[in-house]
């Protein structure tokens, strides 16, 4: 990293000389202008044009990320929070410029309270290293987006991925954060009580806000106890209206599946290849139950029932904690599985999220509509939510071939909202789904828009991310 | 109810000429001034001054809510949202006048959808309208506040209850909202998707906000499937600390109790004497397990194990629906059983939550207070939450009982919020809690101010409610 006197005279003229003073004096050289690093903190994993900011601030404290903000407030120059650069939807790129803030070096927990089945850790602190740390203590952070990513980067896309079905979102399992707005002023939302009726609920203000109202420099999140025991199982379905019919009865059952994973056979082979195994080439279900040993007996039992009527294989089981890993490393990889069946290719993943009773015709018609475009777009959902990804496979530079997946995914999107739900379950807007946040929400955005003003005025956190001002 | 032509002059000379003819001309005798209705708007089930608001609105669309909203607006006259007149804590008291909106006409259900688990209704809907209308599909909605509130008022309050341990509060189950703000402007927020990550979290805004943002007019409801088995029992401990042990452990291990009720030796007698039963006069608790028949047989198993090291006395069962509903009455009828101990006296209820850690000692010290100022205050709590309530039976024109009281609960809130916890579980704030939001919350208060003037910049809607502007 370079301290401020080795800035590049290109980039150095982008921001006002009192503010390179300032933040290089405050940070030494944890405050760089270095191209490579800028580039590095610009794009995210996403098809989504990168767009460096102009300088990096790599932080260790709240007080910190305050005056980060105090001075980049000062001069107007805007502010954008990075995690880990595992978001989808150009969540970090700096469309305006500005300084990207890294809190990836606040990375310590801070306390767990085990008996009250909570931690406070700082927002640089990845879930799989908060999960590391607890491992004897019989608790787990369930929450699990794929990526290794930071719990404060998870509050902010409101995260939440294939444990979700059973144990709910980011939104549920934020108990309070600490914040640092616009203004460069600190608050603490929530706090370590499970419910309140003490106000309005500013968690849930910052949870899924992207860095658009302020950074999160703290995260208390809801912790469980490792169940007794667990269980899974992957069950291949002749079509994939049996596989999601399987899924709409389990869940209108009430079964409380840990995890319930549908993958087409366009990326159930993509795994085989990609994690050398053998599954059958067909649409298949992955599950994981919790709880109990008869109460995994017991959810077995029921979800066999239920796959029977539909046409579903005997289960392959993966009982032992390395058979799990492994089976949930290949599901994980999916993205990565997608991307090695054409050597080059870029992804685009985009995810929608349906009412479950829509779920089989919205897949069905999507699916169609990608084999008469002859894309490669292997299908993966947390089915359980009524939530489905796609990631089209694409060369970018093919115009033609970026033009069918933009149409197909605006038509996906649409149809998605016509059946009552949201352009996006969990990779959130950044600026990839921001023309789509108005035809969901209709005059709410205006409502939304009021909230982003009180809070950023001068429109200087994250700009140009969920909504246009 | 009188038609404005029937308006009492001293009533009417306080709400503007031309704002009465409107409201007349669009509600007729919908729209009153009498003081009979006007008395019975302006106070709740609380022992806060009552303050009745000008004039009463009975609605029946949220058309009816734009127009009497925007009317109002346009004068400046404060908007009172009113449900069934439950709450605790002086919530619809018209503490600068105005015109009370009282939505218990706008009492459809809207549209069930089984497949998906959820409901649309009107506001005025009360939660027993909605289970009665259930009924036959199989399906219920578990938020219990203990009175038959509305729907629309649950929503406002962030109303929780005993079922909260399992299914959580207002603040997860609410999937959507109509809002009419402060401009006559409506607005739809969330959806039917059962997860979302599109934009700012606009139900969760108004889940709590108390009528002070907006008038909630529709809301979208997570259902649940009715379990297979339910059982209720009854289990006395030797001491209060023993039973609060019983569920920090029940808690921790991660056992899904659907409720977990705490009641102590005083409330106990309370409730005996009132609704005739004959439980052992100790601290007590109330069990209710949820499952299939085998899982509800391995939760009271697991549950025994740790009442029994506890010296909790054998269980008494009510497992017939006729049985458990007469204990849960028992239960909801504390409030009432707690004021027959003393007739003529009046209750001054409140409520704290703490982490479920702190549980114990907070309940401890609060009621070795009780005991010193040898105060009649009966406690109960939705335990397995960290959340209890204490009923101060007092004479309201005592004003050293009514200083006693203020003093306990100053104490008892602050010892709360000493503990990590908050000034309310569920009860809200109204204006009987506001002096504690400060404490609770700190900076963060000036971030709910931001809010509050973005949605309400003339403070019209329920003024002096929740924060000081």
């Amino acid at each position: 990293m370079n301290a401020p006197d080795a800035i590049p005279p290109s980039a150095a003229s982008r921001l006002p000389a009192d503010l390179l003073a300032r933040l290089g004096g405050l940070l030494g050289d944890r405050f760089t202008l270095a191209a490579a690093v800028r580039a590095q903190h610009g794009k995210d994993e996403s098809y989504h044009a990168a767009a460096p900011p102009d300088a990096v601030a790599f932080v260790r404290s709240t007080e910190e990320v305050q005056a980060v903000v105090k001075a980049c407030a000062e001069h107007r120059v805007p502010v954008i929070p990075f995690g880990t650069g595992t978001g989808l939807e150009g969540h970090v790129a700096a469309l305006h410029g500005g300084v990207t803030i890294d809190l990836s070096p606040m990375n310590r927990i801070l306390a767990v309270h085990e008996g009250d089945l909570d931690v406070q850790v700082e927002a640089g602190v990845t879930r799989k290293q908060l999960n590391a740390h607890l491992r004897d203590s019989g608790l787990f952070f369930p929450i699990d987006p794929g990526a290794d990513a930071s719990l404060g980067g998870m509050a902010a896309t409101r995260a939440s991925g294939t444990n979700a079905v059973r144990y709910g979102t980011m939104r549920e399992n934020v108990l309070g954060l600490t914040v640092v707005l616009s203004d460069g002023s600190v608050i603490k939302t929530g706090g370590r009580a499970r419910k309140s009726a003490a106000g309005y609920d500013l968690t849930r203000v910052f949870v899924g806000s992207e860095g658009t109202l302020g950074v999160i420099t703290e995260v208390t999140l809801r912790l469980y106890g490792i169940p007794q025991a667990m269980s899974a199982a992957v069950c291949a379905f002749p079509t994939i209206e049996d596989a999601v019919n399987t899924v709409i009865e389990t869940i209108q059952s009430g079964i409380p599946v840990a995890r319930i994973e549908l993958l087409d056979e366009v990326q159930l082979d993509a795994i085989n290849r990609y994690s050398k195994l053998d599954y059958a080439v067909q649409p298949t279900l992955f599950f994981e139950f919790h709880g109990t040993e008869a109460g995994v007996m017991e959810q077995v039992e029921m979800v066999k029932a239920i796959t029977a009527e539909h046409g579903g294989s005997a289960f392959r089981w993966a009982t032992q904690a390395e058979d799990r890993n492994k089976l949930w490393q290949a599901r994980h990889n999916a993205y990565y599985a997608a991307l090695a069946l054409r050597p080059g290719a870029k992804g685009w993943a985009t995810d929608v999220c349906v009412p479950i009773s829509r779920l089989a015709d919205c897949i069905s018609e999507t699916k169609r509509e990608i084999r008469e475009s002859k894309m490669l777009a292997p299908l993966v959902g947390h089915v359980g939510d009524g939530n489905f990804h796609l990631t089209y496979v694409i060369d970018p530079s093919d115009s033609a071939e970026m033009e069918t997946a933009q149409r197909l995914n605006e038509r996906m999107v649409h149809r998605a909202l016509a059946m009552g739900g949201t352009c996006t379950g969990e990779h959130g807007v950044g600026y990839g789904k921001i023309d789509f946040v108005e035809a969901e929400h209709g005059p709410a955005v205006d409502a939304m828009r009021r909230i982003k003003r009180a809070f950023d005025p001068d429109n200087i956190m994250n700009p140009g991310k969920i909504l246009r001002m």
